[in-house]
């Protein structure tokens, strides 16, 4: 701490790069230069950061001199290509991308969960994909105390995982069914993919391309980065991932299976109410439950419906919600930063 | 067959009841004399069938008089206390509401499953939950060829479920939204309950009341029915029901566990396939998987996103669509009544 550092944040003008600079200004990061940078299209755009405008800059090899934390949320390419450019002029990256999550020597980070991680990295550092990081937040503090064999989510995902116009098209798309008119879904599910289809008033079980084994790429990511996140290569881990009509936040409904078959609901409750960065919202007496409306624009891990399983001793349900645009992506960019303060290693 | 039918249909001017005349009419079930009933508060409504004006009546214990079958579909309370009257009066009563589900003399028959089960009935054949009919649709033909041990279901429900009001509040508070205008919950999740939620662009994790051991009625309802409808009480069934802003046509991520380990997506796909009710959409490569949009007025259950689970060679994932107001109600319900004919059970 104490020392101002020059941030660059890439993707500056996107969903997840606005939510960045809110977030900076928000835990009043201590930036002494912010350099902002997008792709040729997007440069150019006036940008506000703590009432000062900033001008949004191509980004290239050189903009990344003397540059310390490199904030790169701008799609796998710009990433592949740019971040090592930024290491080799002596940056540290912390990528929102999927380029280099799977990379052995990258470490993946969710701080509440593999903070300790950040000591082996190489320059480069991966914040790993929105809804597999709420879950990792929520189950760590379970896994910790009765150990962990299975993990099978299905997700309730917001668009604006996929970006500004995934929103804009969910919205667009809304008021011309509510008026009878004929609809053109262009960008959702995917982008890239052949197909596209409606998402209001809608649910559709394919977020990213199709993988040769008929899971999604969203899905293995799930598989993968949990395993490699909680070290454990052989953990259990299934995933179906949904997109739906909802602006901003993620669900996942996550059956767990512990090591031990001895955990109570109030066990589980009482651990979670102490674990970091995330807040219990657990009462059905009171019709208390997380809610992606109730989740937007807030950094925590929101968890309820904790159940028992009805057959298994080591059975639990749980219900999890965060705010994707958040600690999906931003705020947990900008807890790797603070951490790698934290630690002197930047 | 060959002998027009004097049916009942109470709770004609709702949404289920609604479907019921549709399916009625498409399907060319023998009618000589048809009677809509309905609340006091709805009789007097005008209703179409087959070109022919109907005025809905209010229903008493005598509309029943000379009636072979009567299809309930205006809440429990309303079943309760009118489907014994007329089964008293000699008609057979295919019952939507959840009154006599588990009851042990009342049969609960999705008539892919366990048509036989209807030999049994004492007057009352009970038509289960949207969101478990159309489940066990879909995993009956795999247990038949390789058993089955476990469920664990995730919902994605649509509004339509808690009827015609329930679309209605969905649609304006989406238009409010769109508006910047404020919003008044008044109907979901439960209108019934305490509290209510905003249901446009978000998820709510409760469907039906909370009962004392944590999860709704909703989830238990799917537990405990899919267990009777199968002949399965030890079979390890776990539910997580979720409300979503979609109209119609519910949609479930499905875990399941089978005897057998030898089952390839080859082989379930080949199931599915050829069974009855069932249209398998499932082509990775051409995006093609199924959607509640396009499953809206369709009588069929639709299976996609078969994978065999990473880890555990009996597992497999599905996703299971169907317009929760026909194959989740109104057809199943109709169905019922071509198995009593075909039968020759009326």
């Amino acid at each position: 701490m104490g020392r101002g550092l020059h941030v660059a944040v890439v993707g500056a003008t996107g969903a997840v790069g606005q939510q960045m600079l809110e977030t900076l200004e928000d835990r009043n990061f201590e930036i002494e230069t912010l350099t902002l940078l997008s792709s040729k299209r997007s440069a150019g755009t006036k940008v506000t950061f703590k009432d000062e405008e900033y001008t949004v800059q191509e980004a290239v090899p050189e903009s990344f001199e003397g540059v310390h934390i490199a904030l790169f949320s701008a799609g796998g390419s710009v990433s592949q290509s740019l971040a090592p450019e930024a290491v080799k002029r002596g940056a540290i990256v912390i990528d929102n991308t999927s380029a280099f999550r799977m990379d052995e020597n990258t470490p993946l980070v969710v701080p509440e969960v593999n903070e300790a991680d950040l000591h082996q990295h190489n320059g480069i550092i991966a914040n790993p994909n929105c809804s597999t990081i709420q879950m990792v937040a929520a189950i760590e503090p379970i896994r910790k105390a009765y150990g962990l064999k299975k993990v099978i989510v299905s997700t309730y995902q917001a668009v604006s995982g996929a970006g500004n116009e995934a929103a804009k098209e969910l919205y667009s798309q809304t008021k011309a069914i509510l008026n009878n008119e004929p609809i053109e879904p262009s960008i959702m599910p995917v982008k890239g993919d052949k197909k596209h289809y409606q998402i209001a008033f809608n649910a559709i079980p394919q977020i990213d391309k199709f993988q040769d084994n008929g899971y999604t790429f969203e899905e293995m990511k799930m598989i993968n980065e949990t395993k490699k996140i909680m070290h454990m290569p052989k953990l259990e881990v299934a995933a179906t991932c949904v997109r739906l009509p909802i602006e901003t936040g993620h669900s996942e409904s996550v059956y767990i299976e512990l090591d031990r078959d001895d955990a109570t609901v109030e066990d589980i409750k009482q651990l979670l109410k102490e674990a970091p960065g995330v807040t219990l919202q657990d009462d059905p007496a009171e019709q208390l439950y997380p809610m992606p409306a109730d989740c937007v624009g807030k950094r925590d891990v929101f968890v309820g419906r904790i159940r028992k399983d009805l057959d298994r001793a080591n059975g639990f349900h749980l219900w999890v919600v965060s705010d994707n645009l958040l600690k999906g992506a931003a705020w947990n960019s900008v807890q790797i930063a603070e951490s790698l303060q934290k630690l002197n290693l930047v």
